[in-house]
């Protein structure tokens, strides 16, 4: 915020405002925008400077006012500012007191630099890192490491359930050793799917193209893109262990078994992971947390644990009284 | 870009030139920057309106002057403009043919709209998808899918080979089933990993916090964080299999061997992690790729396979003679 700002008066002709600018104007951030304020400096409107350059001189400042301002508080955050710069197309805004004074102004230029600085943390915490805060190239780093170090370690005590989720399989394991061949495959499958709802929505929900209230919306869009992906990537899953099989004999008597499991798990897996990924920022905007937070990563990992859960129970279905 | 500027001619008084912006400026895109061109229409200089405003009406327009200015060019893209609006904090920019003859404007209202689309451009590309170019909640379902699966596609397909170098060591997996147990864990703290540092040096490249010539510049701090990162969660790793050993025997007699691979192998995974996300970025911008498109899943995915390498290797050089 910026306290050089112009207020003119409304019953100052439009030649006595010009030359108020003209006398002192020199030091001000922006000429663009005139404000309009009462005797005590309440504010009664924004005016374009350009309807004071093409109004006749003579014609009072009062008609030019079209009572169609937006005013930022002190307490307002830069995000609503942001947003009331995008929404109104200003190129400068009044900040007022809670007696509607004029107390200074915030200019767009800055906002350019915010929009940046939001993106960039909002980028950071999908990549699965607190927000820098700091350029990549000059932060300290020990601080660089504290940031991403505390991220990588709750993902990674979220990630040491797959070990457990693993112990609970490990006689099917001994038995279907060649289940383990496709477990990178199919769980990251699930996450890759997760990451991309995941960010999607995010995103989404940043640019305000959608409320809360419209999670059944997403969710049913979540539903049918994760099935057609699941499918997608099942059919490609199922076709690669087949067609290899044919040539070899790596996965055993019985490849058809061991395709299908494969196959079906990656449908299950990538609606699993596309519907979590896209419900989380959510949930965590609900409970009033930064969507972004749910980042990618943190998608993933919870999306490996369940996705060795749904890859094994498949497996078990279909390989009971065979292999398992 | 718009047409609607407002141009001046330098030996004209100041009073010449806001009697011709009162007369000419009512439809014009914006008043805020008025364009000095000579007789031919060639740009000579863009100057602040409020330099008209607080000059005195008699001088010059040529007095004026400053001979700062920056032009675009028809064929610049939005990119470039971005990137001229944030550096010289201009709230319009002239666009001028070969001749320098001024052919419109650009205004920094639609800045904000571009940087915000490049930012969602780079976020969905970094989210592992093509760039939706259309909002999410409206986008047509079937054209989404395609955005998406192209992506998955390539994913799940580089992703295969972690079941190709996993079939190199099911000799090994068969003799020491355990060893399957921390393969989930140990690949995607690689991928995590290296997700956070192409997350972080894609953001700073688009930031232009530095150049690719300074790539050994970010080698080393990778090289020097991603040590950090790797000691931090291989010890957590060695204790959680330590400790998990005191009271149960789900490890065997062997634990000591299997938590110092699991440790071990998480410092060069984690290591060789953050090398691949900062540098596969640069290497993608060296070839002349968006470097977005190594989005963090991309490099999750190659970690994921050279993680395996990694954590077999080591398994081999521990447990040789005794597991294995």
């Amino acid at each position: 915020m910026t306290l050089d700002f112009v207020a003119v008066h409304p019953e100052w002709s439009v030649r006595e405002a010009l030359d108020y600018i003209r006398e002192h104007g020199y030091d001000r951030e922006t000429l663009n925008i005139v404000f309009v304020v009462d005797a005590d400096g309440r504010l009664i409107d924004d005016i374009r400077v350009r309807r004071f350059l093409i109004a006749p001189l003579d014609s009072p400042v009062r008609a030019l006012l079209d009572g169609n301002y937006t005013m930022l508080s002190p307490t307002d955050d830069r995000e609503k500012a942001l947003g009331l710069f995008k929404k109104f197309d200003r190129v400068a805004l009044p900040v007022v007191d809670e007696n509607r004074k004029l107390i200074g102004i915030v200019t767009v230029d800055d906002m350019l630099d915010v929009a940046e600085e939001e993106a960039t943390e909002d980028i950071q915490k999908l990549g699965g890192s607190e927000a820098l805060d700091e350029p990549y190239t000059t932060i300290a780093l020990s601080r660089m490491v504290k940031k991403r170090a505390s991220w990588l370690v709750v993902l990674f005590l979220g990630e040491m359930l797959t070990a457990t989720a693993m112990g609970f399989f490990e006689g099917e394991l001994e038995k279907a050793i060649v289940l383990s061949l496709f477990i990178p495959l199919v769980i990251s499958s699930g996450g890759n799917a997760g990451s991309q709802a995941a960010t999607l929505v995010i995103r989404a929900l940043a640019l305000g193209e959608f409320k809360l209230r419209d999670w059944w919306k997403i969710m049913r869009r979540e539903l049918a893109a994760g099935t057609a992906l699941g499918v997608i990537l099942g059919t490609i899953g199922f076709l690669r262990i087949a067609v290899w099989s044919m040539f070899s004999k790596v996965y055993g008597e019985h490849w058809m078994l061991v395709a299908s499991t494969v196959g079906l798990a990656l449908v299950g897996i990538v609606l699993w992971g596309s519907l979590m990924g896209s419900m989380l920022p959510l949930v965590l905007k609900r409970l009033g947390f930064d969507p972004a937070t749910s980042s990618a990563p943190f998608v993933a990992t919870l999306v490996d644990v369940t996705g060795l859960i749904i890859y094994f129970s498949v497996a078990f279905v279909i390989m009971r009284g065979t292999l398992l």
